[in-house]
């Protein structure tokens, strides 16, 4: 069935592989991108290319004015550095930016119920880790919850990714053809992606264990 | 107890009368405003002259970027009139911005996260309307719900007016001293109250009820 859907739209690996996935059942979908004060706002860059090839409305909220409320995360503090290494690390809790999901999740759900649309689709996946409250099984089930009574519409929140690993998502992007080469994950934000950072580190796992060709250019690939 | 507490704080009679509670029972109190491209924006200006009497931070949380994303409302498009009358005809609908509280409260949430508060205070009360989903009882528990799980620190959100009509609340404000004077509520946001809209009328009900002087110069006070 059809149906109007707004996703949460980031550039990266995951919400494409999502995109591409709605739009093969025939879904009329709407993205979303969100300008927080990213240290990597590159990623709406991929964002946007990447809608345009899919030929879909892509909207960016911009919340840029609100950062300073929210400033304690190495994401949107510059003088706060990236840390490098595997996210497991402790020191990964620095790149928390204080309630983002339900930031993003909540102007998604006004934009969703503006366009009179069934469903917001977000690709939470069961990589995203316990260390980021926000990405938690228990915290995304009370924003189906929330989400579905903030409006008569009864906006419902899907995450068909949910049990996927992300080399699953990256297993299923390769079926669907997804251009993973525009996709942005990188935290640092610079030309290339740096290779070091959490991110970076698991967007190439992802690539090996699917056996898929990773086509990401990394700065680091000297070393 | 002491608290460090974040107000969602309109400068309306109801989240001025919550903060002067607050701030009775000697809690740390900061008041956040937002801009989210109301027509009546001149709330902001009342509630930053009531938190500078009160002596408290005040922050305005600058959401203006996205009201296009949210904007069927006559409270944030200019070309649809605010409807006249009491709340409870149906026409009142237009008043709804979309996902709005939940877009309030998660910016709200995310700035107590930064600031460590244990609580964000939401004066709620029961006149709220059922014609605007997302002040509905059921709404306001998935919300407290959601935020608990949205970071480790497990931010409470409270509504202690939640059993309260908008007559108790002005009976308390009356007690504790607030500068009703000071308060806005007309959704026209012109220079006087204009007495002819939702709020308006509530407002005068609600002093009327508490048997307590309105310091409120209507604008159609000669009729």
């Amino acid at each position: 069935m059809k149906n109007k859907i707004v996703i949460l739209f980031s550039g990266g690996m995951d919400s494409t592989t999502l995109l591409y996935s709605l739009l093969d059942s025939g879904n009329d979908v709407y993205a979303l991108g969100v300008n927080y004060g990213q240290r990597h706002a590159r990623e709406l860059i991929a964002a946007s290319e990447i809608a345009k090839k899919a030929g879909i409305p892509y909207e960016i909220a911009d919340l840029r004015s609100i950062a300073n409320l929210i400033n304690t995360s190495s994401l949107t503090n510059k003088n706060i550095p990236v840390p490098e290494g595997h996210y497991e690390a402790n020191s990964m809790k620095i790149t928390i930016v204080p309630n983002r999901n339900m930031i993003l999740l909540s102007v998604a759900a006004g934009w969703a119920i503006t366009l009179k649309a069934t469903e917001i689709a977000y690709a939470a996946h069961a990589g995203d880790h316990a260390i980021y409250p926000d990405c938690r099984p228990e915290f995304i089930a009370a924003m189906v919850n929330a989400i579905q009574l903030a409006d008569d519409l009864q906006v419902k929140l899907s995450t068909p990714f949910k049990t996927f690993s992300k080399a699953d998502i990256c297993k299923l992007g390769n079926k669907l053809r997804v251009p993973f080469d525009l996709t942005w994950s990188c935290y640092k934000g610079q030309d290339k992606h740096c290779g070091k950072c959490g991110t970076c580190i698991e967007r190439k796992e992802a690539f090996e264990l699917a056996k898929v060709q990773d086509p990401t250019i990394y700065d680091n690939e000297k070393i």
